[in-house]
């Protein structure tokens, strides 16, 4: 077994859901977290001090982007990923995988790792679990991801065993080629919608020992229920001294059943995506700044946040920003959604150290059925 | 004569340049000054407070955006420009007549006033110089410009002649229009290249009294000399009294020119809309951002800079944001070409101080040969 990166805090009594730290080589982060996802190197729309400002702790980057453009090696010469973005705090990389499988008919997976054209220029790559590893080193980030196989939905049984299955080969190549141990990697548990394959990789992964555990696969395309049981389910399995990441997931309401059910880390576009769109997340519900409603709107967004954006503009001020496509309506509003899901999860993690987290649960959704009347 | 908003500090002995301020509701500006050009009601791409933090003083607003939406009785009745777009400081508002006049075969002059279509949906638009000023009046700003026609260029004598008269008997309309005498209010000297045209022009405003004088009609497509020597001949007859603002100029070579024939005032786009497609300004000269040499570069724009791009970010990841296209980007560019404008004004405010602009100007294009070798 691995020396663990994650310290428990506490348990609640109400349900798996868990209060911790995880220590990592630019600090450590206090766990249940929100990750806003930075794909090229800088999180859409804000800056470091901006995501020092609402709070978030920790930020993903994306390893396929970063290596098709600008490259791990030119990152790596000018002082990796952290100094290359201005950001001295933890990053997450991914391995590349998921966006590899979203090529679909540009990627082709062999035994030997991932074979694809770049979406830029349409040249020739191969990233095998080695290079995944080798590239997040070059990046510097303080945890690593290795690389899986994305199982479509929906897929055969057959199917979900074959690419689970290659999933745990590639993470013992993976845990063989990791060097550097300041950088902590975490293993990916396939296994579709499928409970006992699910098992079966949590112990296959467990076996190899990685620094931290990732649910993947999720967030594909299935109904809520089905994601939020498996999710119950693999949580569960997980060795409890080690941090237990749902990748890719997803809308506030999901971060809090996912809390709820033993998760400790997570990571998703919405916020970021969706402020650019123009769909802004409040205490209250959902709202869509373009609506004519907010013309003259001279309230804040979310009466009850206390972002940058809702100290000092109103919704009608936001609405003629985004009509008039200005640059400044996706940096105010990405700086709010932000806020919105980094603060929904330091909420919890204080509810969870009160163990009131069934009340905030209930509080969560009593607000929101009040805005919907 | 009015009350004047400027006071000078003191004079140049090498040429007419000048250093004072000018009071208005919202604040003293330090002069000369460059103003930002927040056209919407945002300065394209970053914030007040990003604003403020580069040492920008006044910033100016565009009376025919606003005008066509979200539309001055909405900005009224949230409070006006000031707190709809959260800067407390200094705001000049143009009259909306350049932008009219650039719609050109969508737009129609008459004595009464500029029948004009919308370039968002077409629709039929009106503008006297009296509605100009109600406009004005519902943003809320600090200084207003009179409507004026612009005179294209080239133009036969017939045409210029026209056009400053028109202007003039819309400024005597302007103010007897202008009722908030908290807000200043500018006359425009148009009188295209003609000397003799230039000097009635001032005569003509003069009389009627303004809170300052700004030179229109410059930067039309003349080149640098004419525009100089139309400049300097006209900021000779100004009133020293009050401030003298030039239009719509110009580069950071202009600027310094223009300041050492006696102008207090200037606005352009160049630095924020340079900054958007990849153009900085520097110290040394012009920098292409998206220039494969600055691929693998470690160092800052400009090594001589202090401005929060400068201070965080290398070249080689401000192509990187460039090439991908990512709003961050325009974001950290236009706080560097904003930083280099407004401090290339406060160096000359120092210079003049210190009686050394025609060391300054020297020095100014010393540096830039370097470069240029």
């Amino acid at each position: 077994m691995n020396n663990s990166p994650f310290t428990l805090h506490c348990r609640s009594s109400q349900s798996p859901a868990r209060r911790g730290e995880v220590k990592t080589a630019h600090g450590t982060f206090q766990t249940p977290v929100f990750m806003p996802v930075g794909t090229q190197a800088t999180v859409k729309g804000v800056t470091p001090e901006n995501l020092q400002e609402l709070g978030a702790q920790i930020i993903l980057g994306n390893t396929y982007h970063l290596y098709i453009r600008p490259g791990h090696e030119l990152i790596r010469k000018l002082g990796g990923l952290h100094k290359f973005m201005h950001w001295d705090g933890p990053i997450l990389t991914d391995s590349g995988g998921f966006q590899i499988f979203s090529l679909r008919e540009l990627a082709k997976i062999t035994e030997a790792g991932a074979a694809f054209k770049s979406h830029l220029d349409g040249s020739n790559l191969f990233l095998s679990p080695e290079d995944a590893v080798l590239v997040q080193e070059a990046l510097g980030s303080d945890i690593m991801m290795c690389l899986d196989t994305c199982i479509p939905y929906p897929a055969t049984r057959e199917e979900v065993i074959k690419g689970t299955a290659l999933t745990g080969r590639w993470a013992q190549r993976s845990r063989a080629a990791h060097q550097n141990r300041s950088q902590l990697l975490f293993g990916i548990v396939q296994g579709g919608m499928h409970e006992d394959l699910r098992a079966e990789a949590v112990d296959e992964l467990v076996e190899i020992g990685f620094d931290g555990y990732a649910i993947g696969g999720l967030s594909v395309g299935e109904d809520q229920e089905r994601m939020l049981h498996i999710t119950e389910h693999t949580a569960a399995l997980l060795p409890e001294a080690f941090p237990k990441y749902l990748m890719g997931v997803g809308t506030p309401e999901d971060l809090v059943e996912a809390v709820w059910r033993g998760i400790d880390m997570f990571d998703c576009v919405m916020p970021t995506r969706n402020a650019r769109n123009g769909m802004l997340f409040t205490s209250t519900g959902r709202l869509v700044i373009k609506n004519a409603r907010y013309r003259e709107d001279a309230r804040p967004l979310d009466e009850a946040c206390g972002c940058y954006t809702c100290r000092h503009y109103s919704r009608a001020y936001l609405r003629h920003l985004y009509m008039a496509k200005e640059i400044l309506s996706s940096h105010l509003n990405t700086i709010h959604n932000l806020h919105y899901f980094v603060n929904l999860l330091g909420a919890m993690r204080q509810a969870i150290e009160a163990d009131r987290l069934a009340e905030f649960r209930r509080d969560f959704y009593t607000r929101r059925e009040v805005e919907a009347e």
